[in-house]
């Protein structure tokens, strides 16, 4: 996984059938390290990527698409017959990013455990994984790591870089850290910084993986993770990416299990928390804890202004064309958040426009309401 | 505490110097046990109460008023000096509660663990805690407790009964259990039957808990319960209590330590951070961690047509004037929900009325906006 792919960016053709669709570009090797936010230094690191797409001899038809907290690099399958990815439906030929104009590029998160350096990634000075030892990181690092992946494969501009929840912060903050380098930025669900509200539901998640005893600090064995924790974390997320209404609409209060033995004892499940039950074992068969960790706190830490002199002198350096997309039901980062960053973001002079996706699903409509996000996606990258 | 005081209604009077203002009353003593919902038999009960002003010899001037999910019955202070209840201001001759024309009753529910019967009391098969083996109870057994001690206080009907939270719950099904003992029913931030949502939050609260090693399946001597995992849930339930706009206000992103010490380590912590670890450990020296598991699962079991041929035709039971008050940042029972209660309620006939509370404080405005609560109560009150 840590290890290398020597093929140059103009090699990047292959067949899906017989080949994996992940990539891996290692940087960072000592002693050119890369310094993080924090000032501590990491290196080597590894960055998980695939591509979609080809890339143009100017180098500057690339897209670049961020995941949000549990998403990957798997953003749409690159042939049949394989594993759907999380917005399919919206890249490929003829689609909204339409490979057959743009090169796409998304790469697994700095700090995640898919094929990315993160906490469960062996510390080169020990051979042992990280854990707690890992350095904080930030959404800006997050942001440092895929700007050199871009440099790696050739890319010179990006047409767009667009993304949705954490996958919105790390658009803004390309678009703040690299103004001359983002034609493009498309953000869904996402604030110029973290509300106190949003800081809490995370650290409510933190609390319930460390209250695991299975934890150990950070150190446990691979497959020996806090389960349990992490399950309860992610119930709670689930909670957070839907809404009331669509809650109601999903589970109302239909209740698995018979009426009256189960209904009156501990063993008996609403439908809504059977379902939350499953999601959590779901994502603790694919998911490190002490990743969780670690980007839940990137994302506290997201705030534009910080290190920039203020939040408004930040928006300033934005020169992309910008679209913020809020979503009228989401319960997370509300859409009064967005407009009130598009707001900022005139008041600066930046070229910012605001769309509000009108969905019942709250947070997570960016990642199911694929016909109203590919328009708003196709017109936004057709527009002069 | 399970001492039941051997003194009748008529010798309520004491002096608030000289005695604890908390009463007891015992009954259900074994072979008449009190039929719970669940059909399990639980005897004796004793139930913990506190009163303000005087029965009249009608015993017609009374006014119930239900507590929420960690409250108690000290619903206000008996005298200067004395700690200060959760409607204080509220409740004392004079005040919208005036106590020189009613008599109030509050009492703490079952289920509780401020002096009624609940899972840390003793079973007295055993002598010891009823931990997990206390049966499962609902939101219309904690009712029909506080009907028994309304008879022993020689109540013959309420001039009203009033809540917020799970107390309106608790007032919803004074309304329909008993309709012809309640004139007016008061509720505040109170659906009818409990969302997925909420039901959804309250599950996460529990695994918190059950999650703490320290829980042992309820069976913890007392004092060494799992106070990690209720300070988890209780952080957890302080986020549903407050609003975005609420903690933007009180918090924004401002940070307890140094920069960038701490803000790059998994030490420092936002100020919302430390307001709910402050907030869960203190709850953790007032509360019962098994007591916090039944009470919520009383809240999602409350639907008012359960075993009543449905919600409708529970809601045709009313016979009082309700008036059902929410609150317009309410995120754990929005106020979208009070407002369908109250269409409900008024398609079947009901003399029902909305109000909405404009606050930003989110559902624990009752708890908060006094002024604009007790306006509310005194013109409800007042009202033919």
């Amino acid at each position: 996984m840590a290890v290398q792919l020597r093929r140059s960016h103009r090699d990047l053709s292959w067949d899906a059938s017989t080949e994996a669709p992940r990539q891996y570009y290692t940087f960072a090797h000592p002693p050119c390290e890369l310094v993080l936010d924090s000032g501590q230094k990491l290196g080597p690191i590894t960055v998980a990527y695939e591509t979609y797409g080809q890339l143009n001899a100017a180098g500057d038809n690339a897209i670049l698409i961020a995941h949000a907290l549990t998403g990957d690099s798997h953003v749409a399958s690159h042939a049949p017959g394989e594993r759907e990815g999380w917005w399919e439906p919206l890249v490929g030929t003829g689609r909204a990013f339409d490979t057959s104009r743009y090169f796409v590029v998304c790469s697994n998160v700095l700090g995640g455990c898919q094929g990315t350096t993160g906490p469960s990634s062996p510390d080169p000075k020990t051979g042992r994984p990280w854990g707690m030892r890992f350095p904080v990181i930030t959404i800006r690092d997050m942001v440092r790591v895929q700007r050199h992946l871009l440099d790696y494969l050739g890319v010179r501009r990006l047409a767009a870089v667009a993304g949705g929840s954490m996958g919105g912060l790390q658009v803004l903050e390309w678009a703040v850290t690299y103004p001359e380098l983002v034609e493009k930025a498309l953000v869904f669900a996402a604030p110029g910084r973290i509300s106190p509200q949003a800081i809490a539901y995370n650290e409510v998640m933190r609390q319930a993986i460390m209250l695991d005893p299975a934890w150990q600090g950070g150190d446990y064995q691979p497959g020996q993770g806090p389960a349990r924790g992490l399950a309860v974390a992610r119930m709670l997320g689930m909670i957070t990416y839907q809404s009331c209404e669509s809650m109601n609409r999903k589970f109302g209060r239909a209740f698995r299990g018979r009426i009256p033995t189960d209904y009156f004892s501990f063993q008996g499940q609403f439908e809504v928390e059977s379902y939350l039950h499953y999601q959590g074992q779901k994502l603790v068969r694919r998911f490190d804890a002490n990743s969780y960790l670690y980007l839940t706190r990137a994302m506290d830490l997201f705030d534009l202004g910080l290190g920039r002199g203020g939040y408004e002198e930040a928006l300033k350096h934005i020169q992309a064309r910008t679209l913020v997309v809020g979503i009228s039901s989401d319960i997370l980062y509300p859409a009064a958040l967005e407009r009130e960053l598009v707001e900022d973001l005139r008041r600066v002079g930046v070229e910012a426009e605001y769309v509000e996706l009108q969905s019942p699903f709250g947070h997570d409509a960016f990642l199911i309401e694929f016909e109203q996000v590919g328009a708003i996606i196709s017109d936004f990258l057709w527009k002069g």
